[in-house]
């Protein structure tokens, strides 16, 4: 059996989920290659040895450099805080392996560019963790649209909402710092929105109408001085869309809309029938098809079952429920195959640059008041 | 007891509807005036006669003109097409009555304008049937916001979508033409949304970014001809918001929304808490409110009770229920103690001229890509 | 016009919401004769005075013997405590009038006996107001198991649960004693739930077990002295159930639900579907079908319109969303329709003694241990 | 660091799950000892290395007896049609190793008793899957109830009902024997109810009063000879039940509840509160609160995040779901340190025991009418 040796860089939030899901793929699914957790680099050498314990990496290393040019690996997995992505992206593909960068993949447009540029000179296969689209559900919406089931599309409602900086006292850090974090609300949970709009309706976004606003402008800082620093991005931000296939739509995003835990929702509005989905209930899709007497009309919850793409793989019965990690074993199982079997991965470097760019036309939107192609 | 002699123009949905609230509220609502059915018009007088016996009006006649001249008579109800309002209740005002008229006032901002100025000149009072701001939960959710409960208001989502025209065999009728309906889903059910996004926060919409559709561009004549009409007004449309106390926000109106019946739903978003709220489970409110130990946070379903807003009237025990005849009910409530006790009445013609200059500034918006101020 | 003059007796919650639906229903329907608010009676002439003038009735008394010997009376409508109904709806009967009576019918079995066999003899007309099950979302699932469309039915599940009792400073009242009330919760409220299991699933319930149980054995007494007395009822009860058709289930009765406000609900499963409801959300029905492609079935919320039963006479559009209220209009309609056309009325007194008689069963084999045949 | 050398018997759905769960616990929790996969067991050697190539076990045999006398191995892990468990389960013991089984325990109360003695003899430890005790929202509602949170329990209602076998097409197979598969619903789905009853409560189920029905008592052979077989067991079950700690209840149990794929749902009703699930929206749990304002109070839906039982070594932010093998994973982490730190497991063999001797107290009181002490 092929191994594809794996070197994790970071090992937080991400880098946890991401070692969960090279564990149990080839569990879940018959994949054409063995993910090898074989290197993991953290910031210094002992809380590197220590979370390749934790995590089951063979080996360790405190320096992401030797990672990335060590000859055993194959893929670079990258975790770390996305100001560090582009940096380590090129340093990979410099190297020759792969990338599986979390998303955002850069802070702005002009560094996504970059790395698309580099990576397809290289001729290496990337993928950015956009795991959302990988749900069950999603996936099933994608074919009840594709099919032509519910007609053609007519409005995209979509939104991601959390509200992880509703409190004021949450400090000021490298999430509102433009250097670090690029774009506030759009560009980290808004990115998911924007990527998944695209891939939901198969259409392009071709012109976008954009509001940002910074609901808390001064936030504490962290070194703890008792001092406030100015917030330098969105807290919310709201779009007006037009797709390059005649639909309209709209987009939401926040990080201070309270109440909002894991708030990605959409409505897909078709001639023939209509899809609600919430990630918060990230197992059950409503659908209304425009069919059938008129008394027996209303929106459907279909439980994800294994009529549903992927979901066979983890139970088979229907019901039983995905979670959050389950996507990102659907995501590497993707990896996994794309690179051994040479094909296109979807979301590439390319595709999120596309993000980064509707992104900075939200933004520049914004600035000018009219609409911006993106 | 006093009494309100009532004259009564248009028998369709919405004069039925406020037939039977005419009909109700003395019962429900301890009034310091019986509303009395007293005169009813329709189209001619064999119907006329009918309907007056169907709906219990006291005498009929085919012509409005009378019923408006009929000394009698206290309040002109005015349930015809829109079309009609204008001249209706120009008429009444200038006979000295009170007018009571179904929504949207007018066709243009333009003529509402010189509604309100005959109003305020006349000194008749007026009011507009606005009715899902009379819901018991959406009082409810006024009460919270005002209160502060859910701190400041931050966001607000709005959305006003059907489906009566999702079907293309709908045929061009008055809703689709100009001449006779003004703006097609956004001053029908758009107006309802518009009304309310200023009703629940109290705030006004400053500026708006529009986008406006017409869906499906060619309708059936009528005439059996076989034929088809180009439609002249918009199926769906949406905004961006600005409000003057600082609140951004979006609102959504269709109709053409595939598998909504009655799809009026808001978001409001404060720093403290948030509210959602769907009129398809009218009789209820979902509350968050961030406090409390983070465990045990979450969307309430509070069931409207005797606690809540005008409730207590119907039934003296929580989750029994209010359906849409008892909004009207609320707002003929309105109607009778706003005119006995002579105070303001909510909304009159010159809020439901905003709405008409909302709906034109979202039109404008459209037509030339930027913001426009209210 | 024909007319039905009704003499109402008692002016708390239920002599409210006859009298509102009284008024309501000619206007909402085209009845076959319309009921006039003649007589109202209440415990002393003052009350009754200020009562009919507040409900909208032409003349009052303080003696409720006059309204039963009043010629002028069509209807006795009865609406004074449960204890009270015997002696009124036989004196009625007596009289020669038609009765329209709150449920439950009688405090026990015995005294409903006496009171259908002298409504029977006598000739007069009888309905008893068990009003959920004129909701036109009850009626819908009634007429889809009628219709077969989801089989043979296998399986009820029925509750009626409420907490108005939860809190155990209530005060020991007329609920809580066995002379004043019969049965506890099983007797208020688990009466409705009883007898709209045998409507929906057009079965009669042939053997019962049954389990009570007082859960607050004690509660202050109400005459301030600070004492308390021996709750002599049930707080909550449940029963297995056999049905006539071979269908079993089973029912819930509570009045120290916490949390539960309207909590009648029930969920019919057949063999090729199933039906869920709750009355909470009076205005849907969740419908599952075992049909079409297994990936394309789920429970369908619909939406009642005006396909619906009784539904468009409120509305001429869907979602729109009935009340508590409009139950009664729709019972009203009902009686009238039944009196004028000599029409056999339901649930009539047969029919309610019936639910006396499953109560006492299910008392009984609560005490047995064992299964008592109804 | 420590290992537990695993021996898997079967990989049908939930040897494939107890796989996944395996390879991914020591990577979601920091455990004591890493469980490995060592060996499996298959009914022929070809299928068994397939399929320990498949799921990632070091080696594989044919005969699950070589595996259970297997020196390296620590615990054996029986994943075998329920009618093997007791054959299996004993010859594990005598050899000394722990087991891991699969629920149902045994087909009867008498064969789970001799496994019980046996593995107590021995000193081994053991564990039964009912993994739904294991999931962070039912955690919750165990630790909401033991806090007093929402007062005295006074009610329970549960249920798991399925559909797997609505379809009369279904053949008769092990399922629909008495003497491979015991009780029918009650026992497969059945035994995750009865057994949740008592973890959720904290009390012991005393007595029950039950009642079982073959909905389709024939079916068709699965030989492909045409021919219909007697269906064996119950399709559904329902019981009211006594709790030693005064609680009473209800639960219900089927697999031909048309419509529902994963319905395990309970209320729990206390005398301060209330609490809502339902495993089909496994990631979420309804909470009452009978406190603070009237007019503020509902149920609210608890999104399971960080502060609620082992979510967080899933992910550090709430509402981001768990799904069904997660709940696996938490039952390896406390196999894995129950077994290391020599600590009571639950539910282990005397525990599920007692779920046998309840299915069989429920049968018991159905053949004979009355209730039935466990």
């Amino acid at each position: 059996m092929q191994t594809l040796k794996i070197g994790l860089i970071g090992t937080g939030y991400m880098g946890k989920a991401h070692a969960i899901a090279l564990k149990a793929a080839p569990t879940v699914f018959s994949l054409s290659a063995t993910p090898v957790c074989e290197l993991l680099a953290e910031v210094d050498d002992e809380l590197a040895e220590w979370k390749a314990r934790e995590l089951g990496f063979a080996r360790s290393t405190g320096n992401w450099k030797a990672l990335v040019a060590d000859p055993d690996i194959d893929v670079v997995d990258i975790c770390s805080p996305n100001f560090l992505h582009k940096e380590m992206a090129l340093a990979a593909i410099a190297a020759g392996k792969h990338v599986y960068s979390e998303k955002p993949l850069a802070l702005s447009a002009a560094d996504a560019q970059k790395m698309v540029e580099a990576a397809e000179q290289a001729g290496v296969k990337t993928l950015v963790g956009f795991n959302y689209i990988r749900n069950s559900a999603t996936q099933l919406a994608r074919e009840i649209v594709e099919s032509g089931e519910i007609g053609e599309l007519i409005h995209f409602r979509g939104r991601h909402n959390e509200d992880y900086m509703t409190d004021p006292r949450v400090s000021h850090g490298w999430r509102t710092r433009r250097e670090t974090a690029g774009a506030g609300a759009l560009g980290d949970v808004g990115s998911h929105i924007l990527n998944m709009a695209e891939y939901l309706t198969g259409q392009r976004i071709s012109e976008v109408f954009g509001q940002l606003q910074t609901v808390i402008p001064r936030r504490p800082l962290a070194d703890g001085s008792g001092g406030m620093g100015e917030v330098e991005n969105d807290d919310q931000a709201q779009a007006l869309l037009r797709f390059d296939g005649g639909l309209i739509g709209n987009i939401e995003t926040s990080r201070v809309a309270t109440g909002r835990k894991m708030g990605l929702a959409y409505t897909l509005t078709g001639t023939k029938g209509s899809i609600i989905f919430d990630q918060e209930r990230m197992s059950e899709l409503q659908l209304y098809k425009h069919e059938g007497p008129e008394g027996r009309r209303g929106f459907s919850t279909l439980l994800i079952g294994p009529e549903h793409p992927d979901y066979a793989a983890f139970s088979p019965a229907a019901g039983h429920g995905l979670g959050y990690n389950d996507q990102k074993i659907i995501e590497v199982r993707d990896l996994v195959e794309g690179i051994v079997g040479n094909r296109p991965l979807f979301p590439d470097f390319r595709e999120a640059w596309r993000v980064n760019r509707m992104i900075e036309a939200i933004e520049r939107s914004h600035a000018e008041g009219g609409w911006v192609v993106v």
